[in-house]
């Protein structure tokens, strides 16, 4: 027995290289994602293990959003290039990080670079494994719900901070994958004033606003719709929830002020698109595990930073992907340098991830599983998952909880007339 | 006499890397403007000069406006960094270079990257000199006559191709100047047919129409307007013939077509916004030697190959502006390896260039001169400059040719009615 646990085990130095912002900041940042990155190497180290003849050489780099990380991977890269990049999760920093570590045959995982434009690995981004649903991804619960309900309009409504440009993104993802539906935009900026009489000036043809935006943004504008009695069923608003954040507004309601009443019924026709949460009890450990080291490193600019987010696990789960391949891989007479043959074995594959299965489409993407989230109790104003959406095979699964009153447009006509009196 | 020539000479190697594209359907390929930079640097070490210790090894790369330029860069610079890199040209390509070049802190000089986004130097373009005067200079004519003629509202017209983008850059750049005017754009795509009806709908409460596109495309809408009745003076119309290149149209009416009549009546009503020429005897050395090497190179796919173009003259200036600071700088005790300084150095310089006088501005960019060309025989179709606009101090020369009528708008109203009775 110990003679073929030995002959299973192969031993390789591998060099990664981690590209995070060091401001506490951003929900992806060192101090928040290192942890996971660290449970992970232990948990291949253990004794007796598979990959315990792995031996993790992990090197922090800050990279801001900004070009850092390009700049650090062509200084680094003279001496010797690494032979596994995590991250960047920045849009713009990632695709000139992508397109060097592609030319240079090196496999890189990211928890970010969600835009569309990534999913075209033929040339520049060859060598990336998106580790986390992208954009895109998280679109085909829109298409399959618009589908199933036989909905036509949007307008996709979006604040654009200019920078990160996370809900311009997100909605670039549903406006990519929703080309034969009648969709409407709205950008405002985050500095500006939430002009609602603009915002609404845009639904009167439309049955379905999709919204990406700060959650107090989005109570503001639940308020206003309200106010214009855009709530009674002739409309249905939506909200992504983005990396299972709550900065991104999660159905939450209550801000303890005088419009708490209001905005309670308001948001029983809001409902919430997030990441699908699964429960195993690994997962418990390395939430725990999480929220001690974040306690021990004492951040004090960082929010909500207690909870496990979607950059948190995809990055755990990126060294156990990149493990589980490299070891088929060296089986098979590869050897790590060998980048492109690294990544797409990684591709197209599924394996059992921190929080649950991780399954890898086969152009390198995860497929992304989703909830919907509804208010269930308008009394209490409780939410519960009422509908949730597989990517790996499309399907659209409803709950007990689902009820199709609230997911069926009324009054359509009145409503237009009402306004067009104002 | 002897020593103190001795004592002026400085030796030292030069290492340049050139970044051009070797397809020749480019107006600045590697086989068009190498001739130049060849030229500049026979000229450099001619006998007793005083750049004469200066060694240039000059190394070409191909760009072809993708992302070679950049993997080319980061390949090299690990052996050894360049200590001056010339190109790239194209805008997206550029900014990834002149990035990690500025980083590295060596100076870059091109006769492109002529984008607005790249006049700020503060960060990470901080090592780039453009040696070609950029689009927002170009746009300082227009603000100029705006303000001469006191014109209120524009349209820009243009062609964008989505991978150079030049005519997209170009209007960009009138569009960044002219924030203080009411303007309107119009973009078509390459592919497209040009819907005149289309266009000629967003031109009704406007006064000038700036056009950017190739040759043919210019003609046909000229053609388009003219049956309208938009060329009696009711309306004034400007191209941009860029790059001193022919192909994005130089006021030339003539196809040898059914509509050179027509065309010709047209173009009265067309000026055209051109580099200010300048001739020189050594620029008709320069030229004629240009043509031969072009002529020795057998190009069969090269489009108006003879001619002296803006970068091919702004390759040959590179060279001059940068031995001349260098020189400069090392007899103060600066070494060729301080790049911020040698670039620093090239900036808020005058100095003779092929063409005549070469005016750097403080932020590094070269200050234009521009020419207004009018038809001044509408007989004969022929055209004249008929104004100048000096760059280094905002001067606008009104020439002898000049018709002050052609720019008076006449009819406005008249127009306006003409129009909405159809």
């Amino acid at each position: 027995v110990l003679k073929s646990v030995m002959s299973n085990t192969i031993t390789e130095d591998i060099d990664v290289l981690v590209f995070l912002p060091k401001n506490n900041s951003y929900l992806f940042s060192t101090a928040r994602v290192a942890p996971a990155i660290l449970y992970a190497q232990q948990w291949l180290k253990r004794d007796g293990g598979k990959y315990s003849g792995f031996s993790f050489n992990i090197q922090f780099e800050n990279s801001d959003c900004v070009s850092d990380a390009l700049f650090m991977l062509a200084d680094k890269s003279c001496a010797q290039k690494p032979d596994l990049i995590l991250g960047p999760v920045c849009e713009y920093e990632a695709a000139a990080v992508v397109r060097l570590a592609s030319h240079w045959n090196i496999p890189v995982i990211s928890a970010g670079a969600l835009a569309a434009g990534f999913s075209n690995k033929n040339t520049e981004f060859s060598h990336l494994t998106r580790i986390a649903p992208s954009y895109v991804k998280m679109a085909e619960i829109f298409t399959t719900m618009f589908e199933h309900f036989t909905w036509k309009t949007a307008l996709l409504l979006y604040e654009d901070d200019k920078e990160e440009r996370n809900c311009y993104f997100t909605l670039e993802g549903v406006y990519h994958l929703m080309a034969d539906y009648n969709i409407k935009t709205y950008a405002f900026s985050q500095e500006d004033r939430v002009d609602t009489d603009d915002i609404f000036q845009n639904v009167y043809d439309i049955e379905v606003v999709i919204m990406c935006m700060g959650a107090d943004k989005i109570r503001e504008i639940m308020l206003a719709a309200h106010r214009r009695h855009l709530t009674s069923g002739n409309y249905l608003f939506f909200n992504v929830e983005l990396f299972n954040a709550s900065s991104y507004g999660n159905g939450s309601w209550k801000r303890g002020d005088k419009y708490d009443n209001e905005a309670r019924q308001a948001y029983a026709s809001l409902n919430t698109v997030t990441l699908l949460r699964t429960v195993k009890p690994e997962f418990e450990n390395f939430s725990m595990e999480m929220k001690k080291s974040i306690e021990k490193a004492e951040l004090h600019d960082c929010k909500d930073c207690e909870s496990v987010n979607m950059f948190v696990e995809g990055f755990h789960d990126a060294i156990l992907l990149y493990a589980i391949t490299l070891h088929e891989a060296m089986k098979n007479g590869y050897s790590k340098k060998n980048g492109m043959e690294i990544t797409l074995q990684m591709w197209n594959r599924t394996f059992e991830g921190i929080a649950g299965q991780v399954s890898m489409d086969v152009n390198g993407d995860r497929n992304g599983d989703f909830s919907l989230m509804a208010m269930t109790n308008i009394e209490a104003g409780t939410y519960e998952v009422v509908a949730n959406y597989f990517g790996v095979n499309g399907t659209f699964q409803l709950l007990p909880a689902f009820n199709s009153d609230s997911f069926t447009l009324r009054g359509r006509h009145k409503a237009h007339t009402e306004m067009s009196d104002k």
